[in-house]
């Protein structure tokens, strides 16, 4: 069989649906603006149809707030420490249109926050297979709405922590005096470092303590308007790795690594630097990757189609 | 003359007006609902018109959002160090409808932040005349929409800094995924002492970095719905007050003086205690009497009506 699996990454915003080919690499990707809090007339059912419309059968694979409560089927979460293969055996199924099956992926639950994550689960699942040995201990940082700190050991996910940076900023850019109304820049690398130097000056007190200073810079002339959201963006992530270090969800010198989207990555390696950690970029598509290794352990691929 | 002054307390979304006695007592209260920010047709000028309509002619002396840029005229900032008598001799005078004269008080700025306050200068202006010794010092907390933590001594505001928990509180309530779609809560104060207690567990990381909890609580059943909300504003005072000790704000065992609205003061009581600061609410209105001292040292007042 050409096409042993179709793999959706189905977050609260927005939906990639993969067809993969018979060696577990993704042969088409579509994305699609629906997440699970947008979705169109027909709802979870209809974004579903059109995601993998004239694509082979095989079998579905999903994971993200898909299946959140509120999302298409709740998939309970599993509790760390969770080996990643236990991931294989609590699927959710649904049945889904044009006769296919859907499997839904738990999310995680670390009852010491509590915290909780749905799709980066999957994350972690195609990163480790990919480049942390089995046995291996490893820091990982998941930058982005709800950035992750996930602690990996032996191929499990011993705990994690969320830090809502992302959302925080957008919250802030889009309907606080900091951000409201101000014109969009065109990008300003200095502003950014210069947020990210005052989280650093902040010390213990933290970048929040220094939010107010972004209008007050504005105010003053020193920092243009369109410039605010990315004095912004290197204050919020410099804040976000100094909690990290205060709640040693890190230390410094331990090697953390950053998966995610190119940009968002490129930002907390510079602002890593800053703050004395040892971070580097995963590369690729982990979450393509890590939904063809939950499907292997699964058994939904055809024997044949194993990588 | 029985009505020497009156006063606008006018801020980026409500304003206050007072017809004052002959004493500098408060006659007559409006509470209209135009901020700076929400205007009816016809601007300033018409909501001045009807926040004075009727009332006797008099000198009007406003502080606040007013006087921002944006606001109906600049009124410059003064940079602290700053004796409070100073406001009085920088007044920015605007003319209004009615044959009218507005004055309007400059904002303070702190280079150090930098950071820049409208408004509260006033208040505190009323505090110092009303409770603090001439040649004392004194720490001030202004908790609100964006908290002001103040130093003061000998008459003078010697630096201050903004934190914007109230701001913080609100978009995340209203925009993001802690709060949106939540339901309307009869009011927990069980969940707040608990959002205290999260801020206070999470020692030098800092209330941000168990924010995804209250989802997290949610999720799981022990945190109702509509009791997110006082779960977070516990979150937040109390990561405020952590940033205040961090930051040399305030030092635990140095009385703060909490000036506001009641019910936000006995929030702030209320979080202080558990994280070993002694703090006391000031009594009274304490715009209205700064918008007094402030105009009797500038010579606004007919000389027989100065108290």
């Amino acid at each position: 069989m050409n096409t042993p699996l179709l793999g959706l990454d189905w977050g609260s915003t927005r939906l990639r649906a993969y067809r993969f080919d018979r060696d577990g690499r993704v042969a088409e990707t579509r994305a699609l603006p629906w997440g699970s809090r947008q979705l169109p007339d027909g709802g979870f059912a209809e974004a579903f149809a059109r995601a993998v419309d004239g694509w082979p059968q095989a079998p579905v694979l999903a994971c993200g707030m898909v299946g959140s409560r509120g999302g298409w089927r709740e998939a309970p979460y599993l509790d760390t420490p969770c080996p990643l293969d236990r991931l294989a055996g609590a699927l959710t199924p649904v049945d889904a249109p044009g006769g296919r099956r859907l499997h839904v992926v738990p999310g995680l639950r670390d009852p010491a926050g509590p915290d909780v994550m749905r799709g980066e689960e999957t994350q972690v699942a195609g990163v480790i297979a990919r480049s942390i040995a089995g046995d291996g201990e490893a820091r990982l940082l998941l930058p982005g709405t709800h950035s992750k700190w996930v602690r990996v050991r032996e191929g499990a996910v011993v705990g994690f922590h969320t830090a809502m940076t992302g959302e925080l900023f957008a919250v802030l850019r889009a309907h606080s005096i900091l951000g409201a109304g101000l014109p969009e820049g065109p990008g300003d690398a200095d502003a950014f470092a210069r947020g990210v130097a005052a989280a650093c000056e902040s010390g213990a007190a933290g970048g929040l303590s220094r939010l107010f200073s972004a209008r007050a810079l504005m105010l003053e002339g020193t920092l243009p308007p369109g410039s605010v959201a990315d004095f912004l963006s290197g204050l919020l992530i410099g804040d976000e790795l100094r909690m990290a270090l205060a709640a040693d969800w890190v230390a410094p010198g331990v090697p953390v690594k950053v998966i995610g989207e190119d940009a968002l990555c490129a930002r907390y390696l510079q602002a890593a630097a800053a703050f004395g950690l040892a971070v580097s970029a995963a590369a690729g598509p982990a979450t393509a990757h890590g939904l063809w290794q939950v499907a292997s352990a699964a058994g939904l691929l055809d024997g044949d189609s194993r990588p």
